[in-house]
């Protein structure tokens, strides 16, 4: 079963269409619906300290499955998958210093690997649209604009920094319901960490973000601040580990669990 | 400041007083409104898995705070505590055998040994009451029954086993209010896992539960199971850890964060 432009839309269909390299792109807009999940992998003497971190940094690190050394299956998010292929693009890291990007990692896989799966704000952006909440990297066809603040997050071992976060210009009257919507779906960021003032939280100026591209930001818009999945990224880089795999940003394992399974009420 | 029966209110009091050991009793109904915790203390060299554990059933495990090998201060539930002195009573496991019930652990503490808290239902419990829902086990001055299900939870390295749950009865017109209050309160076992059919979970009768006491289920009442922090206690013992370090049932630590910093919305 194929979709508009031919692609899959199934997403096991598309990750066996991933896994054959023929679908070497970002997976924005595929398979609608269905949670995107972060990937962060690390070696098992590490792995204690990073499952702390995200227990103690939820919404940075909303953690949707780990799954152990010695299995590249994650069996709850998507039976049958492999992390090692199923993803269109990956980032390895050596001593902290990215190393290769390749298709997959199945020649960089160990037994003493442990994967984290984490949510990813495709699923809460999809609530906002459907709300009536404009999102405006979406609409200018952008990468979401990113800033490292002045917001520390909670130490777990040597895993610790700053927490990084992305930003969405909200037209005034719709900053409450932009709370509400997000505020149902902790497992993909949750709630805004701040809203209005960029300055509060160490943003000098939001032309100019940390990475992605900047938007648009119309008058009578508030800026609206939500904790982002590339934290954990960059807070496990300053620890150099020996290796670390991680997707490529906008690059997502695509789960066959569905966005509603995730809010709550 | 004292309150009723001479007992100190805030929660820095009362375990001043614990640590005196002067207060070597349940600490059910002390400090209202204020969050209590389970205990569960293991070598690092299990905490990953544990920690594992908890991640993956969020419902009988609901993580607070977890306390790295190396300290004793619970510093987001309770800055300025010591976990080995703060608790009315302890329980001592050596592989998997209760060893000892004392009312402090100074003797047995060791730097690798790693604190896990863990949400307790006393803060559902009074919600559910603030909202008109009779708790029959508090009614009756009883333990919360408890039974062993069919319900598995999902496994990380060894700990494994069934969930423990408890049951309240609740009169049938307010089982969605039951529902309703507890979601409110994912931090401390959530929504509950089963209403209304025990045979269905495994539970044979219900007037002879595993742990704790029966209570009087009237006409009109409809069994209602929650998960229950006994859970992971259980789960740890199965794996005959060399040593492991609990509460005692019903002498919790007595934190300074209120309950209702846990609801959600």
């Amino acid at each position: 079963m194929t979709g508009p432009g031919g692609l899959p839309v199934t997403p096991r269909a598309l990750r066996q269409e991933i896994r054959k390299r023929k679908l070497a792109r970002p997976t924005c807009g595929l398979a609608p619906g269905y949670v995107q999940a972060n990937l962060v992998v690390l070696p098992q003497e590490r792995a204690f300290d990073f499952l702390l971190f995200c227990q103690r940094n939820p919404k940075p690190c909303p953690l949707l499955e780990v799954v152990e050394g010695g299995s590249t299956e994650p069996r709850e998010l998507a039976p049958g998958a492999d992390l090692r292929t199923d993803i269109p693009r990956y980032r390895v890291y050596r001593d902290g210093a990215l190393a290769d990007e390749p298709e997959d990692v199945v020649r960089y896989w160990r037994d003493d690997l442990v994967s984290f799966l984490i949510g990813c704000s495709f699923t809460f952006e999809r609530a906002l649209l459907e709300a009536g909440v404009p999102v405006r990297h979406v609409e200018q066809g952008r990468n979401v604009p990113m800033f490292v603040t002045s917001i520390p997050t909670k130490a777990a071992g040597a895993f610790a920094g700053p927490m990084v976060v992305t930003m969405r210009p909200i037209p005034r009257e719709k900053v409450v319901t932009a709370v509400q919507v997000t505020s149902r779906f902790p497992a993909v960021h949750g709630a805004p960490v701040h809203i209005g003032e960029p300055e509060a939280i160490g943003i000098a100026d939001l032309a100019r973000p940390d990475m992605g591209d900047p938007v648009t930001i119309n008058e009578g818009e508030v800026p609206v601040f939500w904790a982002c999945g590339v934290t954990p990224q960059a807070v496990a880089i300053r620890t150099r580990p020996p290796l670390m795999i991680t997707h490529s940003p906008g690059h997502m394992l695509v789960t066959d669990r569905r966005d509603a399974e995730y809010a709550v009420f």
